[in-house]
This record gives C-alpha cells, structure tokens and sequence, in this order.
C-alpha cells in the first residue's frame, strides 16, 4: 500500500472514535445542529490563514458520516457510459494526482440576516459557512474518458454514502451540467485529500467531489456513483432545494412552482467583514484594521474590495488583497477566495462599517439583505454591516 | 469565388459611397457622434426582435472605416507562434464555418444615466449599445492550432485596420487571455457574416473578432492583425480604457494608477426597460405590457427579470423570458441576450417602474447608480428605472 493509502486508512480509524461529531473537528466550530452535524468556523478564525484547517472548516451534513471499509469501497461510474466502472481507492491512487486551490461555500451562508427579516427554515448559518483548501486527487474528465461518455449525456450525477432521514430523499444526490464535469480546466475533482492530508470522515473521507466554482451542495462527500445522463438529478437536494426565488414565493407556492427555477450552480460575488465582530467596542478616532474575505463564482476573481465607514453611503477605503490564487491563473480558474484588509488611521465610533466585493465581471453586491430575501435563506450576498461601538480607549 | 466571396465583394463596394456615415447603416440610429461615427439603437426596437438587423445595430468606431481591398487583405497570425500566418480571405472561406449568437454590448452602454449624477468624458449612450446577432465565421481556435500556440504565452493581441487619431494610439489594439481565445468551447469567432449576410462597413467587414460573453471592446472590427504574447496588450484600450474603478478615483488620478486595475473582460448582469420609454403618459388602471433586455457576461444565463412598478420598494412582477440562445445550450454558454416582457394588468400611474435580472451564478444589478458612478461611466448595470405619467385614456 501507498504512503498515500496508509494515511487514508489511519484516517477512517479515527472516524470510528465519535458517535455524533465527526472525528478530527475542531471545538473551534459553532455548532448549528447536531443531527445531521451542521458546524461553521467562527468568521473571526477565516482571514487569519488564506489556507482554512481542515479542523476548523465548516461542515454541512445532511445524514451522518459514513463508515467506509476503504478495502472494499468502489465508486461507481455508470448511466449513459460505454464501459461502466467499478473504481477502488487503490486504482484512483494510480491516476494521475493534481491539486486545485478552492473555496466551498454553502448557498445559506448567511441565512441568519434574511431570517432577521421574516424566519426561515434551514441551517442558521452566519457568514463562517465557508473555507478554502487545497484539494488533491483525481480530474472528473479522466474518469469520464476512461468510462466513454455517450452522444446524449448533458448532466453529471452525484450521489453520496451518507442516509439521510428526509421524506423524500434516503440518500444525497444531485448533478452538475457535463460542460462543466468534462472540461479539465474547469477542475473538478475527485478528492482524497484537503491541505495535504487524508480527507477527514467529516469532509467527505474516503472521496469527495470539489465542483470549483459551484456551490458547496454539488461538491459531494463520501460519493458512491457517478451517473451520466441526458437530464438533472431528479433528487430533492437538486430539485426542491438550492434554487433561488423571487420573496413573493413562499414554501407552499414553491411546491407548485419549482420546475421553473434553475438549480443554483454558480455563486454571486460576496464578502464579508470577519474582523472586527459586530458589536465591537473601539475608541473613537484610533486606528483599525478590518479583515475579511471576498469570493465569487465560476472562477472570476475579485478585482475590488471596497469599504464603507458610514453605513454604505460612501466607499472611501479599497482594501489590500491577498489571493487564494496564484496571480497567474488563467482567465475564469480564480476558484479560491480572496482575503483583505483595511487599516483605517482614525475611525470615529459609533459607526456602521459595510464592505462589497467586485468581481472580474463588473459584479457586486446588492446594498441590502431585504431586496433578496427568498423563503429558503440562499444566496446572500448583500453588503455585509457590522456595527462599531465607542469605548474607551485600552 | 464561392458565393460567399462574391457577396463579400458586393459588401465592401457599397462601403464606398458613404465617407462619414458608413454605408448600410438605418438612419432609425441615434447618433451620438459624427466623427468617429457612433451611433446607438433606439431602446424601443430592441425588443421586437431576438436578433438585431444589421442595419439596426449599435456602431462603436474609434476611427474611420477603413477601405479593404479584399483580393490584397491578409490576416497576420504572428507573435509567439511556431508558424506565422498569413490568412486570405479566401483561406477563410475554405476552413470550417461555423455559427454562433451573441450579444455585443458596449462597456459605455447607459452612460448618460452615470453623466446626470456628474459629467462623463466618452460617447454619451443611452441603452441601446447593445444588440444581438448570429455570427459566422472561421473560431479563432482553429487558427491558433494551425498556427502553433508557444508555451509562455498567456495573451491574445487584436489589432485593427481603422486610424485611431488619439494622442496615445494610431490603431486599436486590445487582448484577450488565451484560455478564452484557445478554448472551442469559448465559442470566440473570426465572423465575415452577421446574421446570414456579408458583415457590413460599419461591423467590421471583412472579418471581425467575436469574443461571446466578454466585452464588446475586445470583438475587434476589421481585424488586420492577431498577435499571441505572453502579456496583456500594452496599447491604450486595453490599458487606460475600459477599466472599472471606484468613484473616488479621477482622470488625474487614473494617470498614476492605471496598473492597479484590470481590463474589463466579462461583462456584469444587466437590463433595461425599453418599452415604455421614459415620460410615457398612460392611463391610470389601465393594462400595459412593459418590454426589455437582459443579458450577462460569461455564458451565464439570464434566470430571471424581476419588474417593479413601485420604483424598487418591492418586485412583484417576474417577466416572461424570450432567449435568444437555444435553452439547451451548454451551461454557461449562454452568449444571447434575453428579452422580457411583462403584462402589467393594471399600472397606477403616476409611478417609476424598475427593472432587475439575475444570471445563473445568482449575481443581480445594484439599486442606484450613484453607488456605481465611475469617472469613465463604464459598465452602468444600475437597475433601469422609467416613469411613467398619467394621461387621460385613449
Ligand atoms: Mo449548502
Ligand atoms: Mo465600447
């Protein structure tokens, strides 16, 4: 067995420990559920490292971490393809090895401000539903040659190990477009390994799909097959979730109208101030620095981060970048976040402090969370507030 | 000659009997300026057709147009290239023709509105420096391969035939990265045909640059030159044009600081209400059909056009979507434009009626222009708003 296998099984191992709370995750994680296990990473950690540990990376379940004998495990590749395979995780080791920087998000980071608004179901996430890691294992697209993809397959379909106890799904399944699963420069990746190390059970142990780019739901953990086909996944977490609606739709209109909304694929153009927290105490007139982080979908990168210290009336302050991507990275291949600063001389307090992103694009962000509030709390990207209260100084 | 080169001859004779307005153009145009001739589509005909007439669409020179003589006209492939090209027309018309719609928007389109807030430099459009058309030609992919790509190269440099009179440049001369140009699937097109006819004067006979998604500054028109480089253009489109900065940055300034933005390539999600126009008197409680454009840069498909008729507060209208590329195009392969309409069954008016689109990666437009004013006035994707006045019924 490889180095590479040795550390993978000594992995699973440690998997067996917990019962509830996936092995290896950090006490550092906020919990927002613990059946299935829904953790994010407190957003004052994110910008301290352009690389998240996978200790501290967010988690989102939706069933509970399999137990996955790594001897007999094979993934499936299957559906409108010449020859179907059966591949273990010592053939996937033989492949060639590649590594993509990447951001995964959830589509409800920051649900918790449209729920402010009117509730809403689903994980209560603030805005540490994110991270980015360094990702190695397999390109999709080599998996897809070696299995033959026929004439007529548009769309690649994903299905997870994991059981989930919903009334209409027992397992986790969804699907990206083929344009995106057979391009090798769009990165997709069959992933045994996170910042170098054996994928740990809670991220998606023994292999884990990374759609760079995507949303977070289409970067499926623990897979199990591969399916080509001429259409979507016809699963729940494609069809009835992660699609974005007008705030006239409500959960009981959605069900009669649901075909005619797209799934969420691409991410918007978001960012977030991580430091300082809302509600932070700071004497009137010193100096700060604001942190954060700024990410956009389809690999366009952040050209601009502005901020505001009056609320979004003005954007006085562009910060200093520092990217997740090397600078050279071909045109639309931006697939990892970007982190920035702004040391601001003399902030008078109290004030609001409000920050957008712009992408490649010539995107940015909506000015206010209620102009795209929808009923299931995703895709929020407005400017991010945080309010900075006076004190006296140290 | 095939028919094809015959009917390219007839097309540049007719180029001859006009010298400022370029021959075949509508006098429907608005002109917005005589030398270099530009001139814009009145925003209402846009939406009564998918595609554009030739004679109908917006026309971008920074020079004169030039005359060709198509038995001498050669196209240059040079550069980074294991062979150097030079192309005939005729060259052309032998290799595989192919077909692609795509929008050409102007970075300037919607101008004016960013002009009322604080006077613009550049050519005053309204919203209709857009327009959408089928495109054929020979994809630039074919001639880098016969060319031979070296393997620093990163850039791909366009230059045109027209004389540029402007301090910093006698031509024009833009580029694209070289994973968009290389790509087959980036769809980018030598094109001697729009919309089933030879390419007129004022669009670029005899061949132009089609970069579907991006920009209509880099779809060259009159291509005489296509150079492969390991970096960006250095000429003045690409450098101290066409680049997106923060309102607090002027002319004086953008001297000094130039290096710090990048070139716009991709285009962000944008609208506009064509149909009424602004000032339109309509009886109050009456029925209206209000009609637009959507379009976003990239490939990304336009999912969704909210309309407001309370000038934003709320979007209690979605429109009915006409796409001007087939729905099932490849994912991000959505280079059309879509039109929109919505049956307003009763509008109250005096009101402001306000338009916003959403793209696939769930990117919208902001809510005021001031957030967005730039000194250049490029890439105006402010949500459009249009009043509409009482009037007694018809
Ligand atoms: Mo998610
Ligand atoms: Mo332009």
């Amino acid at each position: 067995m490889t180095d590479r296998g040795m550390r993978a099984v000594g992995s699973v191992c440690n998997a067996m420990d917990s019962a509830q709370q996936p092995a290896g995750t950090s006490t550092a994680l906020i919990v927002r559920n613990e059946t299935p296990f829904n953790a994010e990473t407190p957003a004052m950690l994110l910008p301290r490292a352009v690389l998240t540990p996978s200790s501290q990376f967010f988690i989102r379940s939706h069933g509970e971490v399999p137990n996955v004998n790594v001897q007999q495990y094979r993934l499936k590749v299957g559906g409108l393809v010449k020859n179907e395979l059966l591949v273990s995780l010592a053939d996937l080791y033989r492949l060639p090895c590649e590594t993509v920087s990447a951001t995964v998000v959830c589509a409800g980071n920051r649900r918790n401000e449209m729920s402010r608004i009117s509730p809403i179901k689903g994980v209560g996430w603030d805005s540490g539903a994110i991270g980015n890691a360094v990702w190695s294992g397999v390109k999709l697209y080599r998996l897809l040659e070696l299995a033959g993809v026929q004439q007529n397959v548009r769309h690649v379909l994903f299905e997870g190990l994991d059981h989930i106890h919903e009334q209409q799904a027992s397992t986790y399944q969804v699907s990206i477009p083929l344009s995106k699963a057979a391009d090798p420069n769009g990165d997709v990746l069959l992933a045994y390994e996170m910042n170098g190390e054996p994928l740990a059970p809670a991220h998606g142990f023994p292999l884990r799909v990374i759609v760079p780019g995507f949303v977070g739901a289409r970067s499926v953990k623990w897979i199990q097959s591969i399916t080509l086909s001429d259409c979507e996944s016809d699963g729940m977490f494609q069809q009835h979730d992660y699609k974005l609606t007008p705030g006239f739709i409500d959960a009981e209109t959605f069900k009669r109208v649901w075909r005619e909304y797209p799934a969420i694929q691409e991410m918007p153009v978001q960012s977030a101030i991580c430091f300082p927290p809302n509600g932070y105490k700071h004497a009137s007139g010193t100096p700060l620095t604001v942190r954060g982080y700024a990410h956009s979908g389809g690999g366009k990168r952040i050209t601009r981060v502005d901020l505001s210290v009056d609320g979004g009336n003005s954007w006085s302050h562009s910060a200093i970048l520092t990217r997740g991507t090397s600078s050279d990275a071909p045109y639309a291949h931006d697939w990892s976040w970007t982190l920035w600063e702004v040391a601001v001389p003399s902030l008078s307090t109290p004030c609001q402090l409000a920050c957008r992103a712009w992408d490649a694009a010539g995107n940015s962000q909506p000015a206010t969370v209620d102009s795209i509030w929808n009923f299931r709390g995703l895709l929020n990207n407005a400017q991010h507030r945080v309010r900075v209260l006076p004190s006296a100084s140290l």
